[in-house]
């Protein structure tokens, strides 16, 4: 008998080194899916399935660390398509604020394994309090799902990785559908296929960014750079702010540098005196309505020799001629650009935290899926 | 003629080191000056002048830095005493964001000086929204005040020192005799003299904070202590979340320490892969309905080997013995413990800064009232 030396985890990562690098990879797939696993209720000719013909005066939106990220840019999708007030709350918090919450309420709980214990305990809360819960949620039969009024899936298949990276993306995608689904059931958008096509071209945008080897390489010189760096900071705008706050969020989780995201327009206001030249300054700098002013916020943080590392588009020539180091990645349009900008930075925070021999998959004082509150 | 080598603004510093360590010890008069300037309007017999028989739907509260801070105390306050669904939006993303906003809702914008450029902005696109706009201010006079419908005053005095104090402990006063306000005129309270009593205690309980020398060393042996460290968590729940978030602004701004503000709750979804015997973690552990759990996660925080620094009170034994070192202050109701919990910290920062031998009241690269955008 000869022994195989090749363990079941190895060869479910089908070659890659870290379940995380191989969740990153798939989420073109992932996001793909999740669009044609939703297709059945998007257009908004019938109800979603246990919301019947419910129309929610507010959203009020519970999750966890990178769940709760995503709420936050979900806010932007509700309140600019379907013009529904919304709320995001971390779930350990919301149980204990007292929360204004009724029979008008629509809870959006976001969990990606459905057990997380401190996101049931609001659902329960609200549920108490006469509200309609939808979880989306990427675990058949968990018990998010089971709780729920309604529930929507990610289809972003099992993820490994203790840094959340596949689930986050196709949470996005489900409420990028539902808002437009929302809009479309409150009579504000009459044609969702226009919608339906700019989605429908990110997991292809996305395999454009992943596939091409250059990039990779420019990520991995970047981690190769600064893996020794002990803070950074993270800044994004709109929707992007988000996004650079998950971006610290993965640096921390698997990388433990002390990484922390702000609103770009938040940093004269008393982040700014961190910087120096020690400082590297990720910033988001896309295309989008707030492109002038993350620009002149870039500005700021050169003035101040911070080390500046953007996120940004080919055609965005002022942002790389104020850079230190530039990502380029594809442009899209600015609601959806969450989606492809996270890329690179989940990328970095994996390359820096292999460079620095850390267990990426299992971080230090972590659990996948936290069932206690 | 002899020179007398002691210029102007020393003598303005009445004998202390700095105009910040001046503007702490201010804090029981500023405060006390706050309530009974704002008595006329609090018991609602009569609406706020320029608001008339206005019922606020909505409360949106748009401000910066550590006004903003502020503003997410105040949230709970309007949301648990008046039942107003109340949103905090960092000013400089309000405007950018399309927000869901009409003429029932209210805008509170917070500004010290009432001239920050991106509080005028949002205020600016609410009005032309038909949103009622009210200020509370400390500078009469100023853009804000002149652009608003409605002001309310703080009356804290002058302050010089770039990073606020009396200004952000006299702006939770105002919101939170506002909230009580609302709630009287929305019957939801009947006797509003029993929290204008809770308030007008806290005066008094700060100066017994401030007057103990025993404290002041206490405070001034931990910034000895801690003072070369290069980062730094704050953890809170509940209304003292924000004012995690508060006292590590103050560290980055003036002691240019990267410390990072977190709700304790979501510190395992994350945050906690950072901890390790380097990490000094400052929690405010006073009691409230929240007690039980900062308890937990301050043992989370222990079971890592962080440096345990609380904010706590005489009788929260299990607190103390769970502290590497601990701060006690005066023990007072749960939603006005920010304005006693924040003094500590306060003063743990200039201390450190003091100790480092930064210019405390004029920091690097930070203005005192930020007029451009």
């Amino acid at each position: 008998i000869t022994t195989i030396n090749w363990s079941l985890a190895q060869a479910e990562k089908a070659g890659y080194k870290h379940f995380m690098l191989k969740e990153i990879y798939e989420q073109p797939r992932a996001v793909a899916d999740t669009i044609s696993g939703n297709l059945p209720w998007f257009r908004g000719e019938m109800p979603i399935k246990g919301l019947g013909n419910f129309k929610p005066e507010r959203i009020q939106i519970v999750a966890c660390g990178t769940s709760y990220y995503a709420g936050l840019v979900g806010k932007f999708y509700f309140e600019n398509f379907a013009r529904i007030p919304t709320e995001v709350d971390y779930a350990s918090e919301y149980r204990y604020r007292n929360p204004v919450v009724n029979e008008n309420t629509l809870i959006i709980a976001i969990t990606q394994s459905g057990e997380t214990a401190d996101t049931l305990a609001a659902m329960r809360l609200a549920k108490e309090r006469k509200a309609k819960v939808l979880t989306v949620c990427n675990v058949i039969g968990s018990s998010a799902t089971r709780e729920s009024d309604a529930v929507l899936y990610t289809y972003a298949g099992p993820e490994i990785s203790v840094a959340s990276t596949k689930a986050f993306t196709t949470q996005l995608t489900v409420l990028y559908l539902l808002s437009i689904h929302f809009a479309v059931r409150k009579n504000l958008i009459s044609n969702p296929d226009i919608y339906l096509e700019k989605i429908s071209e990110i997991p292809s945008l996305m395999e454009q960014f992943l596939e091409e080897e250059k990039k990779k390489q420019e990520v991995k010189n970047l981690a190769d750079r600064f893996h020794k760096v002990s803070n950074a900071l993270y800044l994004g705008r709109h929707v992007n702010y988000p996004i650079a706050l998950e971006g610290a969020l993965k640096l921390k989780e698997i990388s433990y540098i002390h990484a922390e995201g702000y609103p770009a327009g938040e940093m004269k206001h008393g982040p700014i005196a961190l910087i120096d030249e020690n400082m590297p300054v990720v910033t988001i700098a896309t295309k989008g309505r707030v492109y002038e002013k993350i620009l002149s916020n870039l500005a700021e943080v050169k003035s101040r020799k911070g080390i500046t590392i953007t996120v940004t588009n080919e055609s965005c020539k002022e942002v790389i001629e104020n850079s230190d180091f530039s990502i380029i990645v594809p442009e899209t349009d600015e609601f959806l650009s969450p989606l492809i900008n996270v890329i690179p930075l989940q990328l970095l925070a994996y390359y820096i935290a292999d460079f620095l021999g850390y267990d990426v998959d299992q971080p230090r004082n972590l659990a996948k899926s936290v069932t206690v509150e």
